[in-house]
């Protein structure tokens, strides 16, 4: 028995609440903002794409390979290996390998009812593509072959798509060393009236224990001409690459590590410690407390230099050992671990928590706290912006719970805005798509409840997509 | 383009579910309880006002300078200082100082959007005043000028506000070295027929490593006429303060630490630390197994002399310490730590946790320890009931998230019933309502899920605003 | 007065989403699935009753006394000793006894409103034994009666409920050293057609420390015919009974212990602590470290035999001692505690975390490591199944919020499917009937919100209570 094809749809009422009263002033709310430029303040698209305007070569290499989310629940689905799915990027995919990893996807397709990762797909297929099956075995080549012409024959290089997704603001993350020639490319040049900003990201040069420090180290302080012999010195070459990455149009530095310290050390103890660093000598308690005081530095110099401080602490990297060793860094094997933000922001907050025009939006996948230790934080200290839900919990029931969390003791005004944080550049309409749904979901509760007028939730749903983020990622 | 002037209203639905048979059900369990007097067994109005029977001086200093729920929020959107709001407490308030202070809360009104502090805003306004505007730069001198014209032709004493706000039971917060003067002024009051009673609130004495501490064990000895030189000496003296609380009305004590622990110590050993904290010798690991210990005798003490023990430990006090020196304590950098109940609370409840008369009510910000520690500890322990949401946490969505996520193991019965916990004399009436209505909804949600029949969902609505806080805080 | 007699109805929509159009897609996939026979991976119930086909004394046996869910609520709620309601099991329980105690659960019916054991009770006394009117002080004789007669007078025996229950397999909870007779017995009886399972539970074999460890080793060696002198010779020893269990039906193991870990020693180490242990002489830290080796030893045993591995850490054991000295363990002195998973888990997942044929399948009494750890681990890892929530948050609130924090980053597919869990034997149809009604109630409003479409709901909804609990025990 061959199952019947099935159509693929999308309703215009999905991710709505079922309450009849409820749906149709969530529609009013979503009818104000669906169609509002996309602001994404924090993502990984290479900007070469849009540098050099390319075309894409394949259907899996575009929408399947560097999409983490998915080929980590085909891997645990079992019977799929992630060089089946191109992986790691980079690797030679033929015609035929990248029609199979495509068939992989389509195969397994009922096995991911009610997944984020189900959703975002079938937007893109229904919307950028205008697939109209639902995908399985039985329709995964016609499928792809639609897809592989558009490809083709469609406007559909890396700037059509920027342009057809409305998008607004797109940041990119870049090393501390970069030259940021991608970026300096688009901005000279005439034909590009987009905006695409790079984002500090030093966590590995803030990690002394790491492997490979010391070369990382090296090679900051060539990239600012700055010697780094001593602590002072890596701080003002950090300085420099900071202001570099500004002028190239940075607006936030991201920082990711195993726990959120900000403690500081003495002067004198960071240069002791520093120095054994260098000499390899450092052992995992004294990096930690190293690395925390260089965090706390960084906002140290945000204060300064203005660039928002995101943080998004507390993932065990690299979990699996094997898949490490097999396919490299980032491709699924990262689990969450609990987080603690009250007292490990302690000291970084008590020194620049009110600071003119310091911003901190700390980011988690663990929801205990946003009720618990976010929310209260941004809702007394000027600089904290609560991020939304980030990585594992970027889907529609998780981001109203945030805002249900979050919103009484936050309000929505210290909110980030939404941040899709994807390297699958096609989803990244249906990622917001999502948000802004859920949250007209969520206002529309709260004026059927009585808590919000009509006007009122109008204008908060505005300035999620717009003021909000801005504000937060300063952005205008 | 100055906005139009909206109007104030508040809907006899609000708060309720949005599902039109949930909320007919959900209306009709409100109405049998809309009017119940109000048991309030934990709050920090000032008993002078009672006592004096005051009138207030004006719109700001009533409701807005004592109320840290606001001041924050203002605090935290930007551009507010709280010295601009009448802080701290007692601090001069020119007219036109209250009315700019005013002006602020109203100029941020919409940034307010879905808080528990613009609903109670607007519950107070409209109820409590009569205005029909919202709140708003445009609006802003109209309404204060007519709260204040209200403040001076209405009968608007504190007595007055205590009669219409249907209270049956208030009790405040006070030292133990207090002599309670206004508990006994109004006791011996002929005119006074309501009921304010004192709470034994120690925690500062049984924090051995805070500075003053000891000039506060001397407070306390001199106060209970005990000779306090030795721990012994200390516990004779505690025993009698609570007597003297307890002959004036106190029916419960109330401990707020940085954790749960109650682990007990050798009576030897907790001599020899008390001893050295006296000295001003003790170490901050031995001071916090003292107070430990010293939490532990407060449960020996109470289940002897059965005053209720309430405990909502887990704040970082004073996270904030630029605002400590600028403000004092307890105006708003407070930021909740998470929390561990099922070890900490073993010894104290192993010795007393089933205990004829002993009760224990829990309370926390963090809502983890719901389902995980606290309904299972209240669904075994006959001493403990499960305190309901708390400081950052009292507001409507964490409502129906604590029955959800307490009933199925502790019951209904083995809650503490609301708590308002304000210093925002106005907003009692508005803060018990919205729990009322919440706790409808969630009850009508049972009975339309078929989960429960109409009257045992009014029985237990009932008794949620009358036999439970009255059982758990041995009102009668 | 008397307060009337209520009907007690089992309304066929219990359960099911207010919202109508919800409801109605809840109902049709509810209609699906109801009449599936229940699989039971994991439970309590006596071999014994089945293999020699047991009738039951007296209600308060049979329903009260073996269900530490209910005995705890009644203790809590004040009044009433476990000895009333005949716990310790296997005590002498006269037909007045008996009777008194009945009487005491109708007594406090009321005050379980909301609670599962009120809904399972609910279910048992309408479905299993026709009782139609409410528990209470009033209706308690004539329930009694009514079920007492059931009990003498219907077919009414083990294996008739087990037939009339419609169950396709029921695990039992087994000793390592015990030799299974009964369900040995039941598998020469050619009158039974019923499928009865053992399952190895080596938790206490496992706990080095632990009063009485010596002589469960010994126990062990000479179950298994083999040296246990050395820690090599206990590993082999474990090997050899769970072959024998696997023999005998076993499909899975199950650990119980204070916390995750899983931390491997080196060979040598093993040794030394497993003499130590052995000698008496083994402290409480290096007793955990050995416990911690041992779980990752068995899951390499699991690795090669095939038994499916369950954990459910983190419970404070006996946390009454006066409970436990009157009672025994087990009877409702248990308290969850936090738990942690990713970091506890990953030297078993990182060598046996996508081994062929190896299962995981964690279970939590802490919610918030369903969106933090578990459905990312499921989500990655091959082995990895996400178990349902158990023991105090097996209730319907939790089950919906389980599906909603797991769903997404796990998918249906990688979670373990219904466990009852159950020592209540007449309450297995009410638990997995309550399972398929929230599961059906969170499906209808992925469709009502147009994320599934109904077929694809249907599909899940069927695998929920059939291929997926299947897939995870190895039950084919």
């Amino acid at each position: 028995m061959s199952a019947p094809v099935q159509p693929l749809t999308l309703n215009p009422d999905r991710l709505l609440p079922a309450d009849p009263a409820t749906r149709a002033v969530a529609r009013e709310l979503l009818a104000e903002v669906a169609d509002a430029p996309i602001i994404s303040p924090h993502g990984h698209v290479p900007p070469e794409w849009l540098a050099q305007d390319v075309s894409f070569a394949d259907p899996t290499s575009l929408l399947l390979t560097p999409d983490h989310y998915t080929n980590r629940l085909l891997h645990s689905l079992g019977g799929v290996e992630l060089e089946q799915l191109g992986v790691p990027v980079g690797s030679e995919l033929s015609p035929e390998r990248s029609r199979a990893a495509f068939r992989l996807l389509c195969e397994h397709w009922h096995l991911l009812a009610g997944t984020p990762v189900q959703t975002w797909f079938t937007e893109v297929f229904h919307d950028v593509f205008g697939v109209r099956v639902r995908p399985s075995a039985a329709t995964a080549d016609a499928i792809y072959d639609q897809i592989d012409a558009a490809l083709r024959t469609e406007p559909f290089t890396a700037r059509a798509l920027y342009e057809r997704f409305n998008i607004a603001v797109l940041a990119t993350t870049d090393d501390p060393c970069s030259d940021l020639a991608a970026h300096r490319a688009l901005a000279a040049d005439p034909d590009w009236n987009g905006r695409v900003i790079p984002t500090f990201r030093p966590d590995a040069y803030l990690e002394p224990a790491r492997p490979g420090w010391r070369e990382l180290t090296e090679a900051l302080g060539q990239a600012a001409d700055q010697e780094v012999s001593t602590y002072a010195g890596h701080v003002e070459a950090m300085r420099r690459r900071r202001a570099f990455f500004k002028a190239c149009g940075a607006v936030s530095s991201d920082h990711s590590h195993a726990d959120a310290g900000t403690q500081r050390l003495e002067d004198a103890e960071a240069e002791v410690l520093y120095a054994r660093a260098l000499a390899g000598r450092i052992d995992a308690a004294d990096a930690t407390r190293l690395r925390r005081h260089m965090v706390n530095d960084q906002a140290r110099l945000a204060a300064d230099d203005g660039l928002v401080m995101t943080l998004h602490p507390a993932v065990y990297r690299n979990h699996d050992t094997g898949a490490l060793s097999r396919y490299g860094a980032d491709v699924g094997g990262d689990i969450p671990t609990s987080v603690e933000f009250t007292r490990a922001l302690q000291p970084l907050l008590d020194a620049y928590g009110n600071a003119d025009g310091f911003h901190l939006i700390p980011f988690t996948m663990d929801e205990t706290v946003y009720s618990r230790e976010l929310a209260p934080l941004a809702g007394w200290y000027r600089a904290v912006y609560v991020g939304v839900p980030w990585w594992f919990i970027d889907e529609p029931d998780a981001i109203t719970r945030f805002r249900e969390a979050t919103t009484g003791s936050a309000t929505f005004y210290k909110t980030s805005g939404f941040i899709d944080d994807t390297r699958a550049f096609c989803s990244i309409p249906a990622r917001h798509g999502i948000a802004r749904r859920c949250d007209a979901g969520f206002l529309a509760r709260l004026v059927v409840e009585h808590r919000l007028s009509m006007d009122e939730a109008a204008a908060v749903a505005h300035d999620l997509v717009d003021a909000i983020p801005r504000r937060a990622f300063k952005l205008d």
